[in-house]
């Protein structure tokens, strides 16, 4: 498989097509066609063909694919073979939602901290029963451990403060819920979840019928 | 405006503008020219010409954009010209924290009532003093209420059960955060905010220098 023919849309698709596999591998099934993922999926036979041929992993026509090998290299691709470490700012309902996620830790996020700059909060355990630290202490934090990812759960000031500490300390990439964009060096990578952004797709999907996801 | 000639690509980017608008205003200034926008919002200025010329709102070379205008014309398309009721079910962190978003609430998006499954949860208040309600009452709800749109906020299987209640219902869009894809009428829109393949993305950026937000 050559990773770098791999286009940026067909990356996009990978979480999905992760998720339906990963299905699939639960129930035990060991192929699967292009024409039943298809069906699943709701995206076409031509479409799911051209993106996991990327991947090798087929037989002969009519064998379909190898369920659990296309599961693990499109896994690899995705970066799930290791594990990371993460730690979360805003401890507030948002961060404490994503700090309890049992998902996230079996695709391999490991979250070690959590901060806040509420004094209110700050030595107090979340529900998780994790102590949550000064946001003043940040810096400190991380000259003393490695973190592979932030995620940011507070708002946007709070948010552009925290960015540089971030980018000084060699955190790998920032998991953005801020309502914001951040401005960093190019070697951070930032995945951003704009809620009002998406929940304006949503009203103008509303108002123009468009029932697609995209 | 030819509203209809404006791709999903360009939709796609709205909100994008919009926030940044948004931010203009509220410092007061009333024109931008494509240059100065494409400097804050690290796009470049002929994408934002192209973009934005769909709205007109602009005047002869060098006069730069009405920021008002277009702020109230993109609004209009992503249809914040109105107000929303909104539904929220799930009455965890993740379906509280939505609930108590004032950002939501000034966007038009009213959140009228808060459902659970769970009996620890059902008759107690939200932190925004909401009573949670069963959601063994949602048909009967939808049949009293109008309700523009539902946020799922609850796990895959609560999501799956549902939404045909939903779409019953005659809601108009859901705004899904379930770790599933729902099976629906094509009359209602559907938005989804999948948060493990976020982080997914994530990853893949992290290992492979990928800085870009897309």
């Amino acid at each position: 498989m050559d990773e770098k023919s791999i286009s940026r849309a067909v990356i996009n698709r990978l979480p999905r097509y992760y998720r339906y596999l990963g299905i699939l591998l639960q129930d035990k099934k060991e192929r699967i066609s292009s024409g039943e993922l298809s069906r699943m999926m709701n995206v076409t036979a031509s479409q799911i063909r051209q993106d996991l041929n990327h991947f090798g992993g087929f037989g002969q026509q009519g064998y379909g694919y190898n369920v659990e090998y296309l599961h693990t290299e499109i896994g690899k691709i995705l970066g799930l073979d290791q594990t990371y470490t993460m730690i979360i700012i805003g401890a507030g309902r948002l961060g404490q939602a994503i700090a309890g996620y049992v998902r996230f830790e079996k695709l391999g996020f490991q979250v070690t901290a959590v901060f806040d700059s509420n004094p209110d909060l700050i030595g107090r355990e979340t529900v998780h029963g994790m102590v949550i630290r000064s946001v003043d202490t940040l810096a400190d934090y991380l000259r003393e451990n490695h973190v592979d990812i932030a995620a940011l759960t507070l708002p946007t000031e709070g948010a552009l403060q925290v960015a540089p500490i971030l980018a000084d300390g060699k955190v790998r990439g920032i998991w953005n819920f801020a309502h914001t964009d951040l401005d960093l060096p190019e070697s951070i990578a930032v995945q951003s979840v704009h809620l009002s952004e998406s929940l304006m797709q949503l009203s103008y999907k509303v108002n123009h019928n468009h029932s697609a996801e995209n």
